[in-house]
């Protein structure tokens, strides 16, 4: 029987979720591998709190040398979260010679290059499926199984806090601030949630996406990225009349040596099959010029199931180390220089303006978009509760338009007297 | 540059498929792996056949030997189909020391696990992803990434035929023979269907899975398997009016140590993803103990996809080649003696019922279940237009009752002067 020691750092939700895979599996693993995986070390700053997991003496320590520079550890599970000083330990981790698993996305998205060559001149491995996903095996899967592809084309739902409060403002026609508050008391969202509502969490999961599928290093801070703050109780009303949803999607293509891509929110048909993944559900969508359209659907977060993809990658570590073979020094985080991107395309876009309640505005509006090319799929025009009375929303559906094209008529259009707003501008995807 | 030689045996839709994918792909894949990966030899008995692939002089031979005995070829990939001579061919290829990539479900559902035994013997790797789920790579995920739960449940739409038949009948009303052979002129299904449209195809597939993922044996011939040919529009149609989609369902629980798995159709509610995966797109459902609910969507057939997944198995390979490493020895397909299946349990049931158009007749057939303790969910009547003038088909949604106590009562009910038929009985899954 082989014996694969790990050491974890940290004790949130994330590490209970994972020593709580292994608890529950331990036999079964060690039957299908021959290998016993025992994490013999957590890192816990605070351990007289109970987390709901009972761990036996001498597990818990509070100094990070005694998992870090401990030779009896082979895999050190990193589960602190934020780039500092996580980047820090597994780096240290790595020159120590042991392999390194993680769930980490902002350390990834951030210094995953500089980790994974690391990782390449330490002769060990570097793994951080949990990080985009939760549970969803979607990064092994890409670079191993899929490799028989060329990828042009990622869209997703990636992050659970986001899609949970837009299912419920859309399941029960709530505002966003009590979703949000609702959300915080369940647990679906943090006390600081803007991590998620303003997308910087999709915004690295993309980033470590397009590295793995297109070989593309796009830093996160380069993603054009809008959360879902500015999302109204009425566009959702407005978009489900019109037959659509509203989701916080993660896309990016590759055409023609150049890639566009960004975070924002889009309206989704009803028969897209994004349309259907609803709460803390993830589901993300590539397009490979072999495999066609595949999509993978599952918990993009929850202690269980993100530890399920910690362990995961747990198990491939420990297989290697007892096949005793070399391991796997594929970089498969690019870097590369010239990423040249494209803008955001021709798209059909819904917009809201607030107008005065007159005669002849929804003629001069439709003229002003005339001007610039811009031609009208769909509009509707309802009462308002909010607006002062002589003031009312027109919503479109426009036909496919360049978005600085629409931009510059909604400059003008911001300009006229009869126009109190430009209230939303979300792209449509079909 | 490493070099890995491949055999492909046959030159059918998948060959070509597979061929073509690495054609496409063959320098990403080098630059990917440090691999170049090259197709050596065909099996092709007919060469003089335009399959609209390019092939150089030499590669295309009519002797068997010419590939499995071949020195030179590192890799066999069987894709003839069918159980004989394809185990054959693929023993003799392990034997001689050479790893096989196959895309044959009946071969490995009736003799995988002896193959196994074989490769292991002879130290070399079999994989077999393209026999299940087209280009959806599922069973290598299952058998990798996710190692780290234990799964109680499989529930899937595996056969592209008869979903794209189910669809078809669905979408347009159409009669299911009209739709049968409007899919054989497309294409999308075979001049005798009767593998697909029977179940067979399906049932194979099932046991493939219940091997890998709950580590039993249970071969095809032993799952309870029902095929769409006694699907009607009328059942479409009822079901649509209730609000479910009638779709052809593999499904297996694992409980208290005992399986209970069938190939049947089944009503399924219109908000369940596995509603909304139509014509040739597969799904496939799991539930793991630490994952929860998870699901991959794809071209569950197609020369491309299914070549894709193939070429992802031909790659895996080929890295182990490459890195020297002892290869994956651990069997997937287990052989168990004692397999105790459950019954069906309890579930809803759609029934359809033709019956005398007169007074107290639907009273009579309620009281009859009630005799039985089954009670009515939802029930309809229409008028017919293919039923004698004095009869009627009544159509219930069942609330959940044991299949066999069902059975009973409708054989009962059967023989009643009032009940012309029992028309339909199909599964609710909810």
């Amino acid at each position: 029987m082989k014996h694969v020691k790990i050491g974890l750092l940290g004790i949130g939700n994330v590490a209970v979720g994972t020593f709580r895979t292994l608890q529950m599996n331990h036999s079964r693993i060690e039957r299908s591998t021959g290998i016993s995986i025992d994490i013999i070390k957590i890192l816990n700053r605070s351990p007289e709190k109970d987390r709901g997991i009972s761990v036996a003496e001498g597990v818990y320590t509070q100094d990070p040398a005694d998992i870090l520079d401990n030779p009896e550890i082979d895999i050190v599970v990193e589960l602190i979260g934020g780039i500092e000083p996580a980047t820090e330990y597994m780096a240290r981790a790595l020159r120590n010679g042991k392999h390194v698993v993680t769930a980490n996305k902002a350390a990834i998205a951030a210094n995953g290059s500089m980790l994974q060559n690391l990782a390449v001149e330490n002769n060990v491995m570097l793994r951080f499926e949990a990080s985009v996903g939760g549970g969803i095996p979607i990064l092994g899967t890409l670079s191993n199984a899929l490799l028989s592809n060329d990828f042009d084309e990622i869209l997703g739902i990636v992050n659970g806090t986001t899609n949970y409060i837009l299912t419920q403002m859309t399941e029960y026609g709530l505002d966003y601030d009590d979703v949000l508050k609702d959300a915080q008391e369940k647990g679906f969202a943090e006390r600081d949630p803007s991590g998620d509502v303003e997308g910087i969490d999709v915004a690295n999961k993309l980033s470590i996406l397009m590295s793995i599928i297109f070989g593309l290093r796009v830093p996160p801070e380069d993603i054009p990225t809008q959360g879902i703050t500015s999302i109204t109780k009425d566009d959702i009303n407005f978009a489900t009349q019109f037959g659509y949803k509203i989701k916080l999607l993660a896309t990016a293509k590759k055409k023609d040596g150049a890639v566009e891509c960004h975070v924002q929110p889009a309206l989704v048909p009803f028969d897209h099959p994004l349309a259907s993944v609803s709460n803390e559900f993830n589901a993300i969508f590539v397009r490979g010029n072999a495999v066609d359209d595949l999509m993978f659907y599952g918990k993009g977060a929850g202690p269980l199931p993100t530890g399920s993809a910690v362990m995961g990658d747990v198990i491939e570590i420990a297989r290697a180390i007892d096949k005793g073979c070399a391991f796997d020094s594929t970089p498969v985080l690019k870097e590369y220089d010239d990423v040249a991107y494209a803008g955001e395309g021709k798209n059909k876009y819904y917009l809201k303006l607030i107008v005065d309640d007159a005669p002849g505005v929804l003629g001069k509006i439709s003229s002003a978009f005339g001007k610039y090319g811009i031609s009208i799929a769909s509009m509707m025009q309802r009462p308002a509760l909010r607006t002062p009375e002589s003031s009312v929303p027109l919503v479109f559906i426009l036909h496919e338009a360049e978005r600085n094209v629409l931009d510059t008529a909604l400059e003008e259009l911001g300009k006229q007297s009869y126009v109190s707003s430009v209230s939303s501008v979300i792209r449509v995807e079909e």
